[in-house]
């Protein structure tokens, strides 16, 4: 009985480590020393390997090595084989700490006072209370949820968005198509945490910034494929938007000459907002691999019609 | 009986409006309309009027309007007056902003990014955790106690120091000169929350920072009196700092010409890390009106020998 790992191999390394410990009796490998095939039952991908059901015939589980799944193609996966995505403590953490970063660069004006270093220009900008600068979160899921509860603690107004309705102590919560001209009427800053589905690609989108208040802030740090790129410029160049903080885009790593390294009012980051820590995602698979072996209910077991 | 006020005129007119409802009694008057000099028996000023005793004979109560009192020159305030400084609720709150704003771009290498934005380089840095970024505070007053707080939230391992020793839940506290080695040996983002006295002025120096660990960071969001400024550069260009986030300066503004403009390694805003809000300070000058008045302790009593 093996499991497969096919991911960064520094991570790896400390998997294989705290499986040695936790589970000796797994015979834990690392992409492409996959051994007999017919033995894994188990695999941990950010992009699974191809031929998944000819090549390894009994493969019981499948773990993404990250928050997402929209990397994986469901049809070529066994509809048998549970789909796990990785909810882990490590991950939350660090996209609490960008987001913050991104909502508190905005309130208080990073990239203003960016381009005025560049100039050496001195020009204070009153600071205005954290009370007057709604934020809102698109998507309401752990790290939506995470986000929200940290944010709230400076004294943002905090809104949430989610597909189906959600409750978070504190935070007003919207929900559906019928939710969201409310939602974004009565937000400055917007988070983007959605999962990418074929319901969400695009959404960060003309017709959703011209829902804004003028001079809102985009933060994505959901995925490439929620935000159409010309739109978000024209929203920036016309004074729809007033800035833009980017993780996640279209093409990964963001090409060369794309206007977006050069624009005034994007700050750009190569996809590094929040990555899988190793110590805390090994625990949590291997908690998996427990409640699997258990019959327990998994934790980020994914729902393929969702698609998250 | 009147209160005189001296300073941003916006920030006035928000205390007028609020002494006439709260305390209609006192006559609230705004720099320079003075009205009659004897009847003057508050002050609210960042920096007093020349010849105080003299201009103002009954004065009975001086407050400065900013967290500190340094650019008060107390030989030049009758010793029977007290003096207090403004602790407010506003104050505090855009100070534990900045601070985290700070301490999270540089455990997150936004200045690495932004350098790598101009150049259009596409290079990811991996996550550190929280946990492997000790922050040290110097400094433990009401705005020192209240970022420890907050940074601890983020799961930094957090320490302060201070001339006397204070205790805060979960915060390692350091005390004294004797305290302050073992307090910079264990602090890779240094934020500096001082009063400036004529023991802290300077404190900021090459000394002080060989005793960092190698790589670490500055926040300066004291005042610009704190800092030795070459010796900065030199421990940035030398590698023992990797980077410093500035509020303050010796001369402010900013004159064009200084290098911290264009050093890309530090990051400078134009002494707006926090403003004293006009709503939350009006309440807390009222209720020290009150306390004087019925003789209770004020809030932000300086001693005049501590110079805080």
């Amino acid at each position: 009985m093996s499991f497969l790992y096919k991911s960064d191999p520094e991570r790896g390394a400390v998997w294989a480590r705290l499986f040695a410990e936790r589970a000796p009796a797994v015979d834990f490998r690392i992409w492409p020393d996959v051994g007999d095939p017919a033995a894994v039952r188990y695999l941990a991908a950010w992009e699974p390997p191809e031929n998944l059901t000819e090549a390894f015939p009994n493969l019981e589980l499948v773990f993404s090595v990250g928050a997402g799944v929209d990397q994986f193609d469901f049809s070529r996966i066994p509809p048998g084989v549970p789909v796990v995505r990785m909810i882990e403590s490590g991950l939350v953490a660090g996209m609490v700490e960008y987001a913050t970063l991104a909502v508190l660069a905005a309130h208080r004006d990073w990239l203003t006072y960016a381009a005025q270093q560049r100039e050496a220009v001195w020009n204070p900008i009153r600071v205005r209370t954290a009370g007057s600068r709604r934020v809102g979160v698109l998507g309401m899921g752990v790290l939506g949820q995470a986000v929200l509860t940290t944010l709230q603690g400076f004294g943002f107004p905090c809104a949430g968005w989610s597909r189906t309705a959600r409750q978070l102590p504190g935070i007003d919560s919207y929900a559906g198509e019928e939710g969201l001209d409310a939602f974004l009427a009565r937000t400055d800053i917007l988070v983007c945490l959605l999962p990418l589905t074929e319901a969400t690609r695009g959404i960060l989108s003309r017709r959703l910034f011209e829902r804004l208040p003028p001079g809102a802030v985009l933060v994505n740090v959901g995925r490439g494929g929620h935000l159409v790129e010309p739109d978000l410029l024209d929203a920036l160049d016309g004074g729809r938007l007033s800035a833009a903080f980017l993780d996640v885009f279209d093409t990964e790593p963001l090409p060369a000459g794309h206007p977006f390294w050069r624009h005034p009012r994007i700050l750009v980051t190569p996809h590094i907002a929040s990555m899988t820590q190793a110590e805390t995602s090994a625990e949590v698979v291997l908690d998996n691999l427990r409640r699997h072996r258990e019959g327990l209910p998994l934790i980020g077991l994914v729902d393929r019609r969702r698609g998250y």
